[in-house]
């Protein structure tokens, strides 16, 4: 791409809000975009970020805001992190240096950046539900503007846009839904609706059938047929024309009317479309075929590697000093140690599947997908369906293993409880993201561990390493009876060092806690301050042990990988001593977490004695409020749970 | 119905299980049907129950025992509350009499109940999920059974029942659907997908477009036609073939073959179809036609209001002693005094508009709906899809009030954090059946003040009698600015007598607790106990303090309104009394619930002077297993919560 080396930016530079791009003539339009790919190339390659999808909506993004009037139209993306050319577009150009960063930029649509974004899109498939919420509002208060909702194919996979397509073709507002048609979502996403949407794309060059018809009246016209005859065809033409299968058919039988496919690249050709629509009063689907990539080559070839990218992805352009993106790539995630264990578990363990909702590439499944494609089920952005799938695999002596991300294992809740916990089945959950990410407040993991405690027959466990995790695995597939969810953070793994590998696995006691270092009481009293420390936090509070030595405060931390059971035998002897400072550390919310557990059971616990003095618990995770965007370092440490804040937290503590 | 005077159940009583119901006739089994609905209307007079439902399942019932053989085929039954047909051919007919008691027959699917359930059925949409994961477990153990999954056609607007509809497109696995089309679910139901459902029907009988073809071309067979015309004739057949809009053309688009319509009360016609597909090994959808109430006319004429039936519904039929059932008729429920509330807000309020996930009826919002048509939205069975449009809706300026059931609200906790919660928006949720219910595991609702106090900018409420609720809503449509959620159980409002109306609304604080009586000191120490109880449970709380006050024990009652907001005012100067007993009430989980909160802050209020004592804190609620069927007080006592219980509980405590 040519634009690599040279990168003019002359069309770019004019435009400051939307309504400069109004004045540009479609063929400016065209140099605008090439303008456009190149500078995100450029930004994406300083800063990582979503590449892929961003240079596949370009014409779109800039028909609509050549068509329609933001902030007066209201336009709804869907997940959000395509928006970067809608960002550009409505003065935050000059912010893309930033993007991601704590305080920077959001990689998402985000309301509080600008009045351009209508509304928050982090999760995939809520823009059509939004649209009509917005469309019946807009009636109600007899406003007039467009709503515009956009979708991607991958996205109307999801349940919730199916039920919010059903009820607007039976409501019929004016909602304009534009599916953004790539062929694919995060992973390969092979719903029958996808293959169905690949055949109207085959068959959109048949000759209308009814136009046939219409030739064939024409070529027996001179014949000398009986009136039956001419009945029959018209009755036969008839027919074709009420109940032919036409591209849109299925959106149609729901009530929502289609138009399409068209060039999704072709922006004169979706200008034109968008003017025809622009006064339709009807809900309609507007089908847009696009690349994701489109322009830069090797996304074109690999959009799923290019989906998101880390800094100096392309070194033929402006490399980012590129230590870090070395150091990135040869480090072990959580997500790499959690795959590698269950394909090496697969190996002893025959009827264990896995099972993805869409984000095979994202939690590194993919991997274990091409070692076990027959046991491997990406079944597209579904997460409901996932969780009673693997419930049914699960009553029927499979063992599943669910991997999703935190935020996404809110979509299934009831799932988790009506079809795996009532039936107290023995559904692993690996949870990924469990705990704070750079992607910000719709992506912050931070409800799994208060939420899936709360949910009789489940075990709620997370690693203080990569070996733990491995463990926890395989002693979870091999001993589990029940449902149990194992979380971890997006980051990479502790000790990497440790972890074992092929057919070695290192056994535990899930539920039972572990004393990584004895405490002294501080200043000759009987008072230690013992961290119970969960999962990733372990880290953290080892931490901040060494900053604590420095001042002389010697702090217990327990490895308490289990928050459901509590390993209630150790936390007794702990509450007994009431000189004791118990302080509980989780990277999650403090509203009923871990800490809230320890609470309770302190509780019960003085109950068999009331008269009995027990030591006090201080429980510390992340505050009720939602989380910004910015690296995990900085977020612990904004919430308090970075190891110098825990430091300066524990010795203030000690201090009194 | 002759048989509701004259019954005979020869053929009934020789069925004890399948086996004796597969060497009767075709029109022995139509006996059958007869003697099974009599006894449905006989049995449900007794006991009240799902009636109008079970009465449309009968044939189908019959069919499948009679061509399948569980439990090693498998039947996935969705929702699960049409299982009585079932139930009675397969052991359990003679337990009918307590069907939904304590200890009695549940009225649901339920697995330990005979081996003939499969998986426990409650909530909607799910039976296809579960449907898929079976198949996949079965193929893979390489078993060879046949895997059924019902379904409604309310059900199958659920988004988790399309997932899976999508995926099963895909994989192409061997499952039967039978998709048990009544026109109706639990409210009325009118999705694009029903309504092209109903086309189905409509045009079923329409002659085959290719067939017409065929017939034009033996009507142009004797004219000399060029081969042109005669190739324009053969495409237009082709296509005609290929093309052509069949009745199940969206299924068949999304990769699941098709059958149907036919009826499903010919019992005749079902075993017939069932007996072609049972060796088929291809998703296949069955489209079956039946009528809920079928055979009772007050319940065909009426279905929703047959849905659920309480005793004696039927005088004409041994009557139950109707005592209870006149009672039950004139008292208003707190769903009533929910629904009136928002009738009167909604005179004062324009932009006041109510959303439903189909259950107008149970949340007798179906009074909204008549009042105020256009500003009343029932979306059929999408919780997903009811929360995020109405984030639409208050993002756009109305008022939305979202009424849902507790354990439904499960469905939709994503939608509430992603985009309700993060946004901030004023959408008020009225949670309905909040506490246990006579339903059973899937549907008691004990996990919605836990999870809902968890997200960040929420407001949590629950009323202590039927003046507060109105008082709640009130305020809350008048000032709130965020997200507020109100609970109340699934009974008789408490304090009827004092429930305003018209345009009459009490203003109350709601964030502020109230101290309901004074306790005093026990043993003339300067020991309180305290009772922080939370919305229906004020009412036990006051119940137990007269029992209490027998045994000279004078407690304090606080009606803990909110939840979250604590009262930190009043709290903190109940904590600072050492001596003081604090005991929590919540009719919800005790994990992260009210008590968990309360002991949350406790902890933080500490940190102000760690060397200080506070008062303990005692948390009351829903142990953590699954909660059984039966009346709510008896429940409420099996968990201790009954007042009685309390009293036990309280003066074992004074007397330590």
């Amino acid at each position: 791409m040519q634009t690599l080396v040279q990168h003019p930016t002359s069309f770019l530079d004019a435009i400051v809000t939307p309504a400069e791009l109004k004045k540009l003539s479609i063929n400016e339009l065209r140099s605008l975009a090439q303008e456009i790919r190149a500078e995100i190339v450029r930004n994406l390659n300083k800063t990582g970020g979503h590449l892929a999808s961003n240079l596949g909506i370009v014409e779109i993004t800039l028909a609509l805001h050549y068509v329609f009037e933001t902030p007066r139209d209201q336009i709804l993306w869907d997940v959000g992190h395509q928006a970067y050319v809608h960002k550009m577009l409505t003065g935050r150009r000059d912010k893309f240096q930033s993007l991601r960063q704590f305080k920077g930029l959001s990689g998402f649509i985000n309301p509080q950046e600008s009045e351009h974004d209508s509304f928050v899109a982090g999760h995939s498939s809520t823009s059509v539900s939004l649209g009509v919420g917005m469309a019946i509002a807009r009636d109600h208060l007899k406003q007039d503007h467009k709503v515009i909702a956009l979708i991607g194919d991958g996205g109307l996979t999801g349940g919730m846009a199916l039920e919010a397509l059903n009820h607007l073709g039976h409501i019929q507002r004016d909602v304009l839904i534009l599916l953004n048609d790539n062929e694919m979502s995060i992973s390969e996403n092979l719903g029958g609706f996808s293959q169905y949407m690949k055949r109207i794309k085959e068959t959109f060059f048949y000759k209308d059938i009814k136009q046939k018809i219409t030739l064939l009246e024409d070529q027996l016209d001179g014949m000398s047929l009986t009136p039956a005859v001419w009945k029959l065809i018209e009755s036969v033409k008839h027919e074709a024309t009420e109940r032919i299968d036409t591209p849109g058919i299925v959106f149609e039988k729901l009530g929502v009317n289609y138009s399409g496919p068209i060039d999704g690249h072709d922006v004169g050709a979706i200008i034109e479309m968008f003017n025809k629509v622009k006064n339709e009063r009807v809900p309609l689907i507007a089908h847009l075929i696009t690349q994701k990539g489109k322009g830069f080559d090797p996304a074109e070839r690999d959009s799923i590697k290019y989906h998101g990218v880390k800094k100096s992805f392309e070194p033929r352009v402006e490399p980012a000093a590129s230590e870090q993106a070395q150091k990135s790539k040869s480090a072990k995630t959580y997500s790499d140690v959690f795959t590698d264990a269950l394909i090496d578990l697969a190996k002893v363990e025959p009827n264990l599947v896995a099972i993805t909702p869409a984000t095979a590439e994202g939690s590194g499944l993919v991997k274990f997908g091409k070692a076990y494609p027959e046991r491997f089920f990406d079944v597209a952005i579904c997460e409901q369906h996932a969780v009673t799938m693997a419930a049914g695999m699960a009553k029927a002596g499979l063992k599943p293993v669910v991997s999703i991300y935190s935020t996404f294992l809110q979509r299934a809740i009831d799932q988790v409880i009506h079809d795996v916990a009532i039936m107290n089945l023995p559904v692993v959950f690996g949870i990924d993201r469990g705990g704070l990410v750079e992607d910000g407040e719709t992506h912050q993991g931070v409800f799994d561990i208060a939420f899936m405690r709360s949910v009789p027959n489940f075990t709620v466990l997370a690693p203080k390493d990569a070996n733990e995790l491995r463990s926890m695995l395989y002693m979870t597939i091999k001993e589990s009876k029940g449902p149990v969810a194992i979380r971890f953070p997006r980051d990479e793994a502790v000790n990497p060092e440790n972890l074992a590998s092929g057919e070695t696995f290192t056994t535990i006691d899930c539920t039972k806690w572990e004393v990584l270092q004895e405490g002294a009481p501080l200043n000759g009293s009987n008072a230690n301050i013992v961290v119970l420390a969960h999962g990733a936090m372990v880290k953290a509070a080892t931490e901040a042990s060494l900053g604590l030595k420095e001042k002389g405060i010697d702090i217990t931390i327990v490895n308490a990988r289990s928050v459901k059971p509590l390993d209630v035998q150790m936390l007794n002897t702990l509450l007994d001593n009431p000189e004791n400072q118990i302080i509980t550390l989780e990277e999650g919310c403090v509203s009923g977490g871990f800490g809230a557990a320890v609470l309770e059971h302190r509780s019960q616990y003085r109950m068999s004695d009331p008269k009995k003095r027990l030591a006090e618990v201080v429980p510390l995770g992340v505050p009720d409020r939602f989380i910004e965007h910015g690296g995990r370092a900085i977020l612990l440490d904004e919430v308090g749970l970075g190891h110098k804040k825990l430091v300066e937290f524990i010795s203030g503590f000690a201090g009194q």
